[in-house]
């Protein structure tokens, strides 16, 4: 269903091929050499095709579905509708994922540098490295191999990348280290100095940034997001971390495995995040700070202070939810209480 | 008054000729032959300059202007300064404007496609069209009569941008329809991947986004806005919304027509705005929810539930604007009382 | 310690030279001629190296340094290590941002202008002005001597640059005069159409935006930062303030000299900041306000009316530092009273 203009698909894939890829075992009455060629929705999913339930807000749909097959979790195997092969999976979101990725994979490196890129003679490209028109490899800068550098993209001076990777248009990248198979966004900005002055009336004095940005591997940067390098010590992004579009990444920050950081949110210098924590959109983490392995920061929340491990936060300054939602519904009473409408000292009905 | 190095003016035009342009009619006394060179601020307008009044804030201004002409509501036609030719308009501010745009019209295509820029032979060009250095415009791309593509722009493979439209300077495009007078601005990201995985702490895994990014005409996007494509169905933008910069618009997300999106606002995924709806700057909406047509979101609100039509919200999370400002104020007391300079019982005073 | 592909370091320099180019003075007991060969954190630096202390927290890793020279204020210099000279400032931390700057300098220009930019013949640049690969500069703009442009920036038509700046790759700028030492980081994007238009049911209709942006000397505007055009009087940026990445600032604004204004932090159109104010990280700024000098906005606040000189103010709406923290905290007692946990009339404990 994918407008063909803009996507190729691969397979057609056979049902045992793809619980294969996505870890999952075949229900007892499907058919291991079920063709499938594409995956849909529940509700738009027909024949030869593959479709997931993942919450079971959706039941009613998936018993509704003419889907082919579809991916499920074991206990909600005897709700499917007659006729539906099923994939059976504990995580059936992760394995639908990789089914999807089996017919709209990546696109693969054309291993072609455009007559109109602009490499240095001294950057070393490796096996199959793709480089569209207008993008820009300066000096010393290494490129692993199959990865490709979309139009008008800018390498900067020794910058190094790793394998598999995508930088996107117009991205531009300096003072950086990047890894295998990680995907930077069109616009996304990357080692420039961070925001690092001496202020003083008779004029600020800037301080030189001397660290670099470590990008590990698998590691995604949304579009037009922000990362500075290390004023001496480096900014850290660790392997597997996603980062949504318009990000604010400061100077020393480091972040562990896995993390999520969802779009329009900052982190200030030197904040560590240990791994997957998770930073929702418009949400501001302030400097020096510790946030735990696995916390989770609310949207447009203000951090003030270190966040423990697996706790969540929310508001500004941010606080344990509990405590925040318990502030949230006190204070509608009480502005209801000011109406005429209720009585403050209530609060507990 | 506009600098000559960056704005070329047209005109002159005389009173007969803007009024028509601009659907006012003219006062009785004045003389439709009179010639007008330029627009101006009230305080700042003299021979042959154009003026406005559009708010009674600037009444004594208005009587003590020195300009050629005004446009102005015939209920404040009475008054005006002698000598003062009116052109009578009951929305003042909509007729200034297609005035101002009589003298300073968005700049047309040269029809020049620069030697500098990278057209790929299959790109499709309408007439007229201008591309400037450092373009980029893939294989298969479809450009309408008159559109302007600016410096070191990227307009990705099989893109369809309409008829006189405009992409500004850095700005990049893929995975997208776009329809005819859409302005992009300079650094907007349209059409990149949405941000959508299963998380896992064995590794987060991409789910393919499937689908595209559909602006209708007259849209505008803001300097480094992100508008992610759909992940299986198209986010879209309606007809004649106004989008400012650094907005994020996640995937699967609608806008109806007219809407107003200031800047640094973002919307989550799958959420529909009906039409003529507003989001203040910094506000952000939760995925999944709908915004009645003509809903008002302030500035900073953070939405966690659908809004109905042509109510207003305020804060995190929004609320109708009554109540937000109830509690504003009860607060404000409350914090009085504990300083002693007050009883917090006493907040009906 | 400085990663030698990415910064090239200049020196050594003596402990005189440094004293000099800092406006420190050498402890007694300190050797002019002593040979110093980088900058290093306290813990870190060892022979040849200069470090600095600034905050009295640091005081320990001060005492334990093997710095061979440190930067410090004359009141701690009696708890320096032994063998340590000692360079003593009234401003420590801006003492030791001139000598970071001394062994670490912006690089100069090389002078180079790079077959493959896109000078338009019209454009007039200065001597020793240094234009990358894919940078586009358009016709009749005036780059002043040794001014840097970063690969695949764009330089719009007419626009003029001052001596010794930077502009940053991928940047773009139109409608604006920069000064002389300025630094535009890698996406800002300067001078685009502010956002002005004619609401209206039957279609929005654009106000021609004809002002420029003046850009004063030494400024900095971080990375993917966007800086509209006035409509008709100018967008001014005054001397030596500093903007952070992803910033947006609106039409007309003005910002007096040395002003801070951090990451993802907004300003309304029309709006006056005076002086050294600081606009914390995704703070927010009505239109049509005037700000004092020195006033100070914290993070996350939301500023509806008018701050007075040296004023600190918090939250949304934002109030005055001692009011917002009242607030807060009476928050927190009422919240906790409600859990039953307290009593919600026994705040003043």
């Amino acid at each position: 269903m994918a407008d063909p203009r803009f996507f190729d698909r691969a397979g057609p894939f056979t049902l045992a091929e793809l619980a294969a890829r996505c870890g999952a075992t075949l229900s007892v009455d499907a058919d291991p050499a079920l063709v499938l060629t594409d995956v849909a929705p529940l509700d738009q999913a027909g024949a030869g095709h593959l479709s997931f339930l993942d919450n079971r807000k959706y039941l009613e749909a998936f018993q509704a579905s003419r889907a082919a097959a579809c991916v499920v979790h074991p206990s909600l195997a005897d709700k499917a509708p007659a006729g539906t092969a099923l994939l059976l999976s504990t995580k059936p979101y992760r394995s639908y994922a990789l089914c999807a990725q089996a017919f709209y994979p990546l696109p693969a490196s054309t291993g072609r540098i455009s007559a109109a890129a602009h490499v240095d003679p001294s950057a070393r490209l490796g096996e199959n490295v793709e480089v569209a028109a207008g993008a820009v490899i300066e000096a010393g800068a290494e490129i692993g191999p199959r990865t490709r550098i979309a139009a008008n993209a800018v390498i900067g001076r020794h910058v190094r990348i790793g394998a598999d990777s995508v930088i996107g248009a117009c991205a531009s990248l300096s003072h950086c280290l990047i890894g295998d198979r990680v995907v930077i966004y069109p616009g996304a900005r990357i080692g420039q100095d961070g925001f690092g002055f001496a202020m003083d009336v008779a004029g600020h004095v800037r301080v030189p940034q001397m660290g670099r940005v470590i990008i590990e591997d698998d590691v995604e940067v949304g579009a037009n997001s922000t990362i500075d390098r290390g004023a001496g010590p480096d900014t850290i992004i660790g392997r597997g971390t996603m980062i949504d579009n318009l990000v604010q990444i400061g100077h020393n920050v480091t972040l562990g495995a896995g993390c999520v950081i969802v779009a329009q949110s900052g982190i200030s210098g030197s904040t560590k995040f240990d791994h997957h924590a998770v930073l929702a959109a418009q949400a501001g983490v302030a400097g020096h700070l510790s946030i735990g392995a696995g916390a989770r920061i609310a949207a447009q929340s203000g951090v003030m202070r270190d966040v423990p491990p697996m706790t969540e936060v929310f508001g500004t300054p941010a606080q344990p939810k509990r405590q925040y939602f318990r502030q949230v519904a006190m204070m509608a009473r009480l502005a209801k209480g000011k109406s005429g409408r209720g009585d403050e000292h209530d609060g507990n009905e």
